[in-house]
């Protein structure tokens, strides 16, 4: 696993929006902009809701792993992250992405709770140096 | 291949910067920022031109699929299309699409044209809706 360093942390922690890629286990993308992803205190985990995943859902169960990017109006640069996920549906992380998504509005089931850790980190940014491996 | 909609198009043609997101042949998802995706006048073709692909152009070449939404502050809605695509690095299509591009800027290399049909449409508002075939 990798952590983000604070630039990074910076940037993400501006992002209102991500885009979170998946693939079934036979290749076919998908991408989903979400809403709740969080960077945990620990640099290098990422908690994301399911509140309405669908294709999204399926995918992950037969293929558990994630990319999504950091850019936006808010941030500075661009950078790409990879990494495995598992799926919580009950216990005390779910407890708590449960509460904290219901207090951002009840009409969200908080239905899974998705924790990445994060592997590996891509310089995204347009130009010659974009895909290099940053972490 | 399906048509977009005119609701879609006029989504589609507001857009600035699309999440582009692909996968490895043993589906590992990738997703990047994409400046230039032009959807063609069929309603059903897209042409995106590669710039600095790196990951992206290694996953489709060995798995020649893409997805990306269109959403974002200028649009109203949020859907996600799907389909295969086909790389050009000559011919006419290759030929206008690089005119395009540097005329845009010339620091852009314009390396290929990936021609994207679009065969599947999904929506992608958070509800209970989300995921839904819609063409």
């Amino acid at each position: 696993m990798v952590k983000l360093n604070s630039e990074m942390k910076n940037a993400f922690s501006k992002m209102r929006i991500f885009p979170l890629a998946t693939a079934s286990k036979d290749g076919v993308p998908n991408v989903i902009p979400i809403g709740f992803c969080k960077l945990q205190e620990d640099d290098e985990t990422v908690w994301i809701a399911d509140n309405f995943f669908l294709k999204t859902l399926e995918n992950l169960k037969e293929n558990p792993r994630v990319a999504l990017y950091v850019w936006g109006p808010e941030t500075q640069g661009c950078f790409q992250i990879k990494g495995p996920i598992e799926i919580k549906t009950s216990g005390e992380d779910y407890e708590k992405m449960y509460k904290m998504v219901k207090s951002m509005g009840d009409r969200f089931p908080a239905r899974s709770l998705v924790i990445m850790k994060i592997t590996e980190v891509y310089e995204c940014v347009s130009g010659p140096d974009a895909g290099k491996k940053l972490l």
